[in-house]
């Protein structure tokens, strides 16, 4: 079975990737606005833990109006989970078999409740699987130390591919540098180099 | 690190210890009130698809209260949830760096939310994992297609190791076979024979 993760390049839906590895054939797949090429880091990330890997090409107007959501709400998380629930939305419709992501049980942000990953495969008659939503931060932790070598530091100085490079860009242009400050209170990100 | 999973021998508890069986040492754990010896059929199929099993025996009294509470509501589900809350809590008491169970995304009973899940691992410094919970009804069932050999067929003629096997004969022996029949109505479960 073909199975399509949504994919940064981060410890998170890395482990998501290894997890699913014996079950499905697995393509990591990097949603990319077109405003900056992080999305290359992903696809770096993915070569680095021998995944195939793929590119899909998100809608701008998304991540502009998730721009303006997080202005007006000064913090980024409504912002983020619109720009995540866009970018499943268009994973479901690239024909794979089952999609993923790398949610977490403990994430605030982004979260797929139940009712809305059984509307996601109800209506692309897809299987949509979030193989972390069952482990706490804890537990992923541990996981990640004992599988992944990564690089961890501050959200703007590590090379990866959320979504949250390119609405910085975004945020940037549209309300300049002191909105991206207000918007994203500092904190750390993680970006996988490869097996341990 | 060393994992313990609440085991059945049905094919949800099977694919979740799958899942897990890359990343943990995992022991397949069947829990027991001293009733029936139904927990062989458990050993016997986690024999099958080869991981280690122990049992831990559980408190009759849980079993009795739930037993009472079945009869009460008319319907098993919320002493089903109580049993399997105690079997969680005598696991987690066991030294295992992990605990699991069998529980999916789609599943009415029993259910383990975040706030309990959390409130394991904090009591009992470990870390608690269910690794079914990001899976919907029919990915596991196409996952279990292509893993498993299964049998499946009515409940009271399915050798496992669920606590409904024991709890039937507690109901039985204090309500009478009506209340049986009341209380459970027919359905079908499944038992593991081994890897497809």
């Amino acid at each position: 079975m073909e199975l399509g993760l949504l994919y940064s390049g981060g410890k998170d839906s890395t482990l998501a990737a290894l997890l699913l590895d014996d079950f499905y054939d697995v393509t990591l797949v990097t949603g990319h606005f077109g405003v900056t090429d992080d999305w290359e880091h992903a696809k770096a990330a993915a070569e680095s833990v021998g995944f195939a890997h793929e590119r899909i090409e998100l809608d701008e107007a998304a991540a502009r109006d998730a721009v303006e959501k997080m202005v007006a709400d000064g913090f980024p998380r409504n912002g983020i989970q619109a720009v995540h629930e866009h970018a499943l939305e268009r994973l479901a419709a690239e024909g794979f078999d089952a999609i993923a992501d790398g949610t977490r049980r403990d994430d605030r942000v982004p979260t797929v409740s139940r009712a809305q990953a059984q509307s996601l495969e109800d209506r692309h008659d897809v299987d949509y699987i979030s193989p972390l939503s069952g482990f706490g931060r804890g537990a992923v932790d541990r996981l990640v130390d004992s599988a992944l070598s990564v690089t961890v530091g501050p959200s703007e100085d590590i090379p990866r591919a959320d979504y949250e490079a390119e609405l910085r860009v975004l945020l940037r242009e549209e309300h300049g540098e002191g909105a991206v400050a207000e918007v994203f209170p500092a904190h750390d990100q993680t970006y996988v180099e490869g097996p341990r």
